[in-house]
């Protein structure tokens, strides 16, 4: 792609490092930028300064939050003897989302893969050890995207918490609630089926 | 979808504001900005503002340029007496990538669009008839696409014209090369069939 100009060239080509972003479509995003009144690009630009400059986390659980103390670990209400690890915000909104939890989130801020230079020591997995050896903690729940890295993750986790008294589950994987079985893949089928529950169980959580 | 953050929230609902972003990708996007380095979001938030505030267009054919002139205008070995009209800047680009044309462009900057309030005078019209009227243009290539609008405009142009000496042509529309005749759509085989050239002028466009 040649362009006629300086400024729409290094527009592109900032937008373009966007993943997902390809510069056809980085192209086609500024032009509409330049339809609009200025007061669209100055919003987004100040909006996306403002959160990558004053950005802040949780100090308990790592959760973005404009305060020290999140919502959710600062509601006296929420269960803090369960903690749900989760990779990140994303997460934590989609569980939120289900109404179905009470206890409080552990953000890891990502997954251990070696491939892209991700170690232990780059995620928030200090801290959650240590507030499970304060003893306040009864139950850890994994959460994690059950790909090799969460696998990884999860182990890793799993090894540090060895000789604390807490209780380790991780989520159910199975086939999604409407499914038709004879479209899901192989491995959650078999895990549904070895991981079966007693049905008076999946009447009570209906 | 609810935010944990103010500052989070901002800057999805700003990005949201992008054609074919929705909220998701836009958090996707802000998120993966948060992972990188600061360098990147100051990048691209001054590249946006500095273009939005600073483009100029070039003030013959209105592409967007750096110059008051744009490189293809103040190009002497350009011929400069034939002006090919499109919509904007990527369809420059599109016709330049040919290297078949060696004439000059006039970006009108959109279609005559009455639903969307877009009338012949928020379009870089005026101008063209102008610069016809001054006798030194003898051929007008419409290149729009062809939609109803973009029929719209060539129409309200072509009537513009009308008494000025200059000869007006349309762009071939017909069955890409390299295309299956049977994956074609109707409307373009029958105009392909319409306007057929003779033989021996196929032969030398190869």
């Amino acid at each position: 792609m040649e362009f006629s100009s300086k400024l729409l060239e290094e527009a592109v080509n900032e937008m373009s490092q966007l993943p997902g972003i390809g510069r056809r479509t980085a192209l086609r995003l500024v032009l509409h930028l330049l339809k609009q009144p200025e007061s669209q690009t100055v919003a987004l630009s100040k909006a996306l300064l403002d959160f990558k400059t004053d950005v802040k986390f949780c100090k308990n659980c790592h959760n973005i939050s404009d305060t020290d103390l999140c919502e959710i670990c600062a509601n006296k209400s929420r269960q803090s003897e369960v903690v749900c690890v989760v990779e990140d915000i994303r997460d934590v909104m989609a569980i939120e989302n289900t109404s179905q939890y009470r206890g409080l989130y552990h953000v890891l801020g990502g997954k251990i893969n070696p491939m892209e230079g991700v170690g232990p020591s780059q995620l928030n997995i200090k801290s959650l050890i240590e507030k499970v050896k304060l003893g306040k903690i009864e139950e850890i729940i994994f959460a994690l995207s059950s790909t090799l890295e969460g696998d990884t993750t999860n182990f890793y986790i799993y090894k540090q918490l060895e000789g604390l008294e807490v209780k380790t589950s991780t989520i159910a994987r199975g086939i999604a609630v409407g499914d038709e079985l004879e479209y899901a893949d192989e491995v959650t089928l078999g895990r549904s089926i070895t991981n079966r529950i007693p049905f008076e169980k999946s009447l009570k959580s209906q």
